[in-house]
C-alpha cells in the first residue's frame, strides 16, 4: 500500500517523456511514406496544430488539448503551431506563433525560438508568419497535407492552411492513411507511457473502490478519480468524460455527460460501473471496473459479473497476432451465450441457436473494444482495408491483431429496457428467453470490465492491473 | 474544522437551485424589455442554447458547458435546446432536441417532453424541429434575437438560428443590451448561489494552503482545489483554468494554461499565488490567495503582501452604491503608491507625483477587478454607456456601483521584468524609482488578493472568507 507517500514523493516519481519518442515517430512516418509513394525531392509533410478557443462569445479560454496527429508527430504542448518534415532530408521544422509583447505579462515569458527547438528536438524553427517564405526558400515541390475520415466520428481532419499556400503544390491522398497506420503501431517508448497512464488510472480506480459508500453521489467518485490521476501522476486531463453509473445507470453506456452528470445518489445494493481513464501528453487510457456499492456481491450480481469475467478471460487468453478483432468479438458473444444458458436467462436452445439469433447483442449492444492511442477510440480501426462488420456493426475495428497494437477488451452485460422489449417482441429471440428471469433483472443496470492490452509477438500484455475476480473485489473493498 | 465530515455528509448538504430563480430572471427580462421598447403582441425572445462539440475530428465529446445567456434565462443543463419567451403572455417555451432511439442505449433514458417542462418549470415544450411550426401557429410578429459584443473578448454573440427563420421578422438591436443589464444585477436567489460557490471555493483554497509544501508541483495544488470543489460542493467545473504560480510564476497573471501548466516545482521561500474559483450551474466564483510556500513570511514578502492587503482593505471599505469602479481603481493605486514610498521602492516624490506618472501600472498592470456572474469576467462592464478608461485601459468596467452588482476586488503587486525595464528606461518614472531595491525584487513574482463582493444598499458584502492578514495566514498554515 502506498498510502503513506507524500505529494512530494509522487512529484518526484512523475513520468517524463523523452524527446526521442517524437523523433522516432517522425522517422517511422518518413519510412512508411517512402514505401507507400514516390517521395519527390523538397517535399514536406505539413501539419497544423490545434488553436486556442473561447467559450462562446466570452473571454474564457478553454484549457487547450493538442490535436492528436500533431501531438504524435511533434509533441508540442502549445496552441497555434505548425510542423513540417522535409522527407528527403529527414529534417523537422516547427513554426511557432509570434507573440505580442503583453503576452509576457499575462501568459508568461516569451521564449526565444531556440527554446522550442531545444524542448521539442527539431532541426529548424521559424514563426508561423514565415511559412510561405520558408517553403519558398526551400523550393518546396510538394506539401503532403492531412485529409481523411475518422471511422468513429465520421468527421474529416482539417488540412493545414496558411496564407499563401495556394502557390504550392499540395497532396491530400497519401498522408492520412500512412500516419494513421503509424499511430496504430505503438513504439516501445510509447508503450512505456501507456503502462504509466494505466498504472496511474488503476490506482485511481482503486481509490474509488475504497471511497465508495451508499449515500454518496456518483460524481464524488469521479472527483476521487480525477484527483488521484492528477495529484499522483500529473494526468491533468482525462481521456473522456468519466462514467460513474450506479444501479440502473450502469446500463447507460456513455453515462456521465452534462445531461446525466453522474448525479444519482449511490444506494445500498447498487451495482457500480466506472469507466474512466487518465491521459498524459495525449496518451490515453481506458479502464472499466464494476463492483457492488456495498462491497459484497448479491447472487444476481454474481451471475452478471461472472458472465462478464468469463468473457474477458476467454478473449484476453485468445488475443495474439493473427487472430482478428471480429473473431474476438464472436468469441466473447459465444462465452456470453454459454452463460446466458448456464444462469437460465436463456433456455430451450444451444449456444449456436443463441448466436444465430444475435442474442449477445441484446445484452451487450456495444463493440467488444477498440484500438486505443492518442484518442481513446483511436484512429485506424479499418485502415488496412478491412470493413465494418454487418453482423456486429458497433465493432470499431475488425482488423487482424499485430504486435504493437493496443486494443481495449471491454465485454459487458446490461439490462436495457429498450433492447429487452425488442427481443421479447421478436419471436426469433423470445423463444429462447426466460422472460420471467430477464424481467426480474430490469433496473439492475449492467456490468463491464475493460482492460488495455498491447499485442506482443506471442500474445497480449495486459496493461491494466485491477481486482477482477469476485473474491479479489470483496477482499479489496474490506479495506 | 470540518475534516471529519464524510462524503455522504457533503452529499447531503449540496445546494439545489430552485426553479423559481429562472422564472424570476425571465420576469425581470420581460419587465426591462417593456421599459426599453414597445413590445408588440405575439413577439418573442428567442435564444439558442449551446451545442455539443467533439475534439477535432475525433469522436471525443467535450464536457458540455451551457452558454451563459441561455443558462441565465432557462437553466437548461443539456445541449441543443432553444428557448423562447412570449413577452405579452409572459409565457416561457422550451424546444428540446428529438433524440434518436439509440440515445437510450448510449446516453440514458429518453425523457418525454413533459419531463423538461417539469424540471425547468416552463409553460410549453416542443421539439426543436417544430420551431417554425410553433411560431407560425402563434402568429409570431417579431423575434428578438441576441446579438452584441462582449467587451472583454470583443466577440459577438451568435443570434439564434433555425431552418425557416427567414419567414419571421427578427430584431437584433434590443435584446443584448437589456438581458446583459439583467445579468449585471443579481437577484437574492442568485446571490445565495454566489455565497455557495464562494464558500466551497474558499474551503478549497484553504485545503491548498494546508497541502502546500516545497518539493511539490504547483499543479498538485490545482488538483487539491478541483477535488475539494467537486467532492465537497458538487462544483464539477471551475470558472476558469486554475492559476497556481510559485516564485517568479506568481507574476504571470494568467499562468496555468496549456503552455505553462502549473508545472514548476514549488521551492522553499517561494511566494505562492493561487487564483481559482469553482462554478455551480454556470454561477462562477473567482478568488485569489497569496501566501509563503513554507508558511512563514520573509521580510520581502511582508512588504509586498502588506501593500496589497492595504489596497484591498481600502477599496473594500469604500465600495458602496454611488462610487464608480474607476474611482476604486484610482484609490487602490493611491494606496499602492503610499506603500511604494513607505517601503522605499519609490523615493524623491509624493503620492501625487507617482500617480501622475502612472507608477501603479508598473506594479499592477491589470484592472482592479471586474463584474462577476455567469462568466467570470462578466458581461456589462460598460453596458450603461460608460467608457473604457484611457488612464486605466485594463479596467474591465468603470461603472457606478449599484446594489446587486458583484465585483471582484483583486489588487496585486508584481515584479515583471518587461515592465520594470520599461519604467527604469522612462525618465518620467525612473526618477522616482529606487532601482537598487526594485532590481533586488526581480524574480520575486507577485502577490494578489481577490474577493467577490456584492454591492448592498449601504456598502458591500464580501462573499469570500479567507485568511488574509499575515498573522491569520501564518496561524492557519501551522495546522
Ligand atoms: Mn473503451
Ligand atoms: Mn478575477
Amino acid at each position: 500500500m502506498s498510502k503513506m507517500k507524500t505529494l512530494q514523493q509522487y512529484a518526484s516519481e512523475m513520468y517524463k517523456i523523452p524527446v526521442s519518442l517524437y523523433k522516432n515517430n517522425r522517422l517511422r512516418l518518413i519510412e512508411r511514406l517512402e514505401k507507400a509513394t514516390t517521395v519527390p525531392d523538397n517535399s514536406f509533410v505539413l501539419l497544423q496544430g490545434g488553436c486556442d478557443e473561447n467559450d462562446y462569445c466570452s473571454d474564457n479560454e478553454r484549457l487547450f488539448r493538442q490535436e492528436s496527429y500533431f501531438k504524435w508527430t511533434f509533441g508540442v504542448r502549445e496552441p497555434e503551431f505548425f510542423g513540417a518534415i522535409d522527407l528527403k532530408q529527414k529534417k523537422s521544422i516547427l513554426f511557432a506563433p509570434r507573440l505580442p509583447a503583453d503576452y509576457a505579462i499575462w501568459m508568461g515569458k516569451i521564449q526565444p525560438l531556440s527554446h522550442f527547438k531545444d524542448v521539442y528536438g527539431v532541426d529548424e524553427i521559424y514563426y508561423t508568419d514565415e511559412l510561405k517564405k520558408v517553403f519558398r526558400e526551400k523550393n518546396a515541390s510538394l506539401l503532403y497535407l492531412l485529409y481523411g475520415q475518422n471511422s468513429d466520428s465520421k468527421s474529416f481532419s482539417k488540412p493545414a492552411h496558411f496564407e499563401g499556400i495556394e502557390e504550392f503544390k499540395v497532396e491530400k491522398e497519401t498522408l492520412h492513411k500512412e500516419i494513421t497506420e503509424c499511430r496504430v503501431f505503438k513504439s516501445p517508448e510509447e508503450i512505456e507511457i501507456y503502462r504509466y497512464t494505466n498504472k496511474i488510472s488503476a490506482e485511481a480506480h482503486k481509490e474509488c473502490m475504497k471511497a465508495c459508500k451508499p449515500g454518496m453521489y456518483e460524481f464524488q467518485l469521479e472527483s476521487v478519480f480525477r484527483h488521484t490521476c492528477f495529484v499522483k501522476g500529473g494526468l491533468r486531463l482525462l481521456s473522456f468524460t468519466p462514467i460513474v453509473g450506479s444501479g440502473y445507470n450502469s446500463a447507460t453506456l456513455h453515462y456521465g455527460h452534462a445531461g446525466a452528470p453522474n448525479d444519482k445518489m449511490i444506494e445500498d445494493g447498487d451495482m457500480m460501473l466506472l469507466d474512466m481513464g487518465g491521459e498524459y501528453e495525449c496518451y490515453t487510457s481506458d479502464q472499466t471496473i464494476s463492483f457492488p456499492a456495498n462491497g459484497k456481491f448479491t447472487e444476481a450480481q454474481r451471475e452478471v459479473h461472472g458472465t462478464v469475467l468469463a468473457m474477458r478471460n476467454a478473449v484476453e487468453a485468445a488475443m495474439k497476432p493473427g487472430v482478428t478483432w471480429f473473431e474476438m468479438a464472436d468469441l466473447a458473444y459465444r462465452v456470453m451465450c454459454e452463460h446466458l444458458l448456464k444462469f437460465d436467462f436463456c433456455r430451450n436452445g444451444t449456444v449456436d441457436d443463441l448466436m444465430k439469433v444475435g442474442m449477445g447483442k441484446v445484452f451487450q449492444p456495444h463493440g467488444l473494444g477498440h484500438l486505443m492511442g492518442m484518442n481513446t477510440h483511436d484512429v485506424g480501426g479499418f485502415n488496412d482495408g478491412s470493413k465494418r462488420s454487418e453482423l456486429y456493426p458497433a465493432l470499431r475495428s475488425t482488423r487482424e491483431l499485430k504486435p504493437g497494437m493496443i486494443f481495449t477488451c471491454e465485454p459487458g452485460m446490461y439490462f436495457i429496457d429498450h433492447l429487452l422489449d425488442a427481443a421479447l417482441a421478436n419471436p426469433e429471440q423470445a423463444k429462447y428467453l426466460n422472460a420471467e428471469k430477464v424481467n426480474r433483472f430490469r433496473g439492475f443496470g449492467g456490468c463491464r470490465m475493460e482492460d488495455d492490452l498491447v499485442i506482443t509477438e506471442t500474445g497480449a500484455e495486459n496493461l491494466t492491473h485491477l481486482p477482477r475476480t469476485q473474491e479479489e473485489i470483496e477482499e479489496f473493498m474490506k479495506h
